[in-house]
């Protein structure tokens, strides 16, 4: 990833002395777009609150909500490394002085987009701290990079939507083409965190690098139809077209009910019912609140049947990506 | 393919003498979306009159413009035969008389969907011939079965194009998905068909049967980004969708001078250029007449250099697929 050369004009005396930003969880792959297809959720999400001091340096004061899994090392941590990594692009590394209180109000390793939601908070609060020098575009290639330094690649199938909102395709990523997609209004996401853990490249490594021809011609007729279906509304066709031949076989075995989930949820009304980015989170698609309100509570109760402990999120397709809280 | 087991009603009164029908030539794929996109332009294609004859069963009096290649014999010619396969399902085969005459506009086995034309203009004018009893969305499996006979296999990437028009998208099989996309109103075809001999099934046979699941994201990024570019109308981001990794590096190889025509039609200005279905014909997409008449002309001008004879062909996208010539 280049990162733009473009010099901003930084007006000093536009820097906030402090922000509080919160930057929303997203569901990579939207089931059927593995690496491409990506939405963000009104929650869950992290929270990200920055001062400006007088001692230049990006410092972390505190991190609530990680069951202290998270480095305070200013190097180490994604929120404060992608900070670090903005002002050193605008040259201001020795110059200002920032403190961050990280809030996760999500799960780490959760297939939720965690480090991406932190990347894009830190980001988005830091550029927000500076007088919005940056356009949301223009922070992109920041946030695809921060997202390599937190998790050693750079997909942007979290972090686009968590910094866009909505609905996002990338289209390819030499250069970055990342397209906004409409959002059919009544489109929700019941989202169910089995509380066991899937790390991302296992899921990663458990996928095969060859793939039938046949099986990607139905995956990519499937993808075509979930593009249209945005664009019409059409919440048939997005049910249709919702189906992942490719990944969600493999992926699978490492979710424990993952089959049993799925059919509470179809049961239930869902429209679609899959892996959220490699999991082990699962997303039901539903049309309106209720049906996500009840696929939830559902799975829910069968996984505690189960023995196993989750949480759930139900929500809509969160419109806009992060905001400043105040 | 099940055919639909639904009764029509045929008022005999309504069936006409005769009936002409023209159904376009089609370019499967449209560069990027192999087995799954499609679309219609209007011209070259078939023509067919169909007759009404006191003696029952279907005959093909006369083929014109196939240099005597195609059977007129009527159980194995794909107009006759796809008559025969309707005629048949109506419990029509014994009572009534047909007479058809087949004039070819367009070269056969020039991946331009020769056969899908003929297919779609016979089933298309005997529905006609008999007051239209089944509606388009109903004649549709009888195509696909037309294709079936005609070419061994049940693929819809022409078909389906030829008999609604437009741009379409078969999202799957199992059952028939076929969804109309969106026609931006300036993009034109430019066509041009080098006459060499590049039968279907060979272009077929050298696709590789497993392909990389990295070259398969690019893919379905670029048709995700198509579909996206149709419904927003931007030449721009269908330009940069409609490039094929997986299948135009295999099939280019059978084609004379490919990467000279594709570096002509670039650079007079097309938003894309590829393989027109297997092939050989090829296809300039382009915004606007001009460019395509310009490239079309440039690229043939190379090939009469090069001492190959070839056909063009500029056309828009063709709206509504068949009509009835009187």
């Amino acid at each position: 990833m280049e990162l733009e050369k473009k010099q901003y004009q930084i007006d000093f005396s536009k820097i906030r002395d402090r922000v509080r930003v919160f930057a929303p969880a997203t569901v990579a792959n939207m089931i059927c777009g593995f690496d491409i297809l990506g939405f963000a959720v009104d929650e869950p999400g992290d929270e990200v609150a920055m001062y400006r001091v007088a001692e230049p340096g990006v410092r972390i004061r505190s991190i609530a909500g990680d069951d202290g899994r998270l480095p305070l090392d200013a190097d180490k941590n994604t929120v404060s490394a992608c900070v670090k990594m903005l002002l050193a692009h605008l040259g201001l590394e020795n110059e200002l002085g920032v403190e961050i209180e990280l809030t996760k109000h999500m799960p780490i390793g959760s297939g939720l987009g965690s480090s991406s939601a932190s990347t894009v908070a830190g980001l988005f609060a830091i550029n927000n701290l500076l007088g919005d020098p940056l356009s949301k575009a223009e922070l992109m290639p920041f946030c695809v990079e921060g997202e390599r330094i937190a998790c050693g690649h750079g997909h942007a199938d979290n972090v686009a939507p968590a910094l866009m909102g909505g609905i996002t395709l990338i289209r390819g990523y030499s250069p970055l083409d990342v397209i906004d997609l409409p959002v059919p209004n009544e489109l929700y996401a019941g989202i169910v965190f089995p509380q066991v853990d899937v790390p991302t490249r296992d899921a990663r490594q458990l996928i095969k690098q060859k793939v039938l021809l046949k099986d990607a011609v139905t995956q990519w007729g499937n993808i075509a139809g979930l593009i249209a279906g945005l664009y019409e509304s059409d919440y048939k066709l997005i049910s249709r077209s919702m189906q992942d031949v490719l990944i969600e076989p493999t992926r699978a075995i490492l979710i424990p009910e993952f089959y049993e989930m799925k059919r509470i949820a179809l049961s239930a009304g869902a429209l679609s019912f899959g892996i959220s980015g490699s999991g082990p989170s699962v997303v039901a698609i539903t049309r309106g609140r209720d049906v996500a309100e009840r696929a939830t509570a559902e799975i829910q109760q069968h996984l505690t049947g189960c023995d196993i402990d989750s949480l759930k999120y139900v929500s809509a397709v969160n419109i806009g990506g992060p905001k400043v809280l105040g």
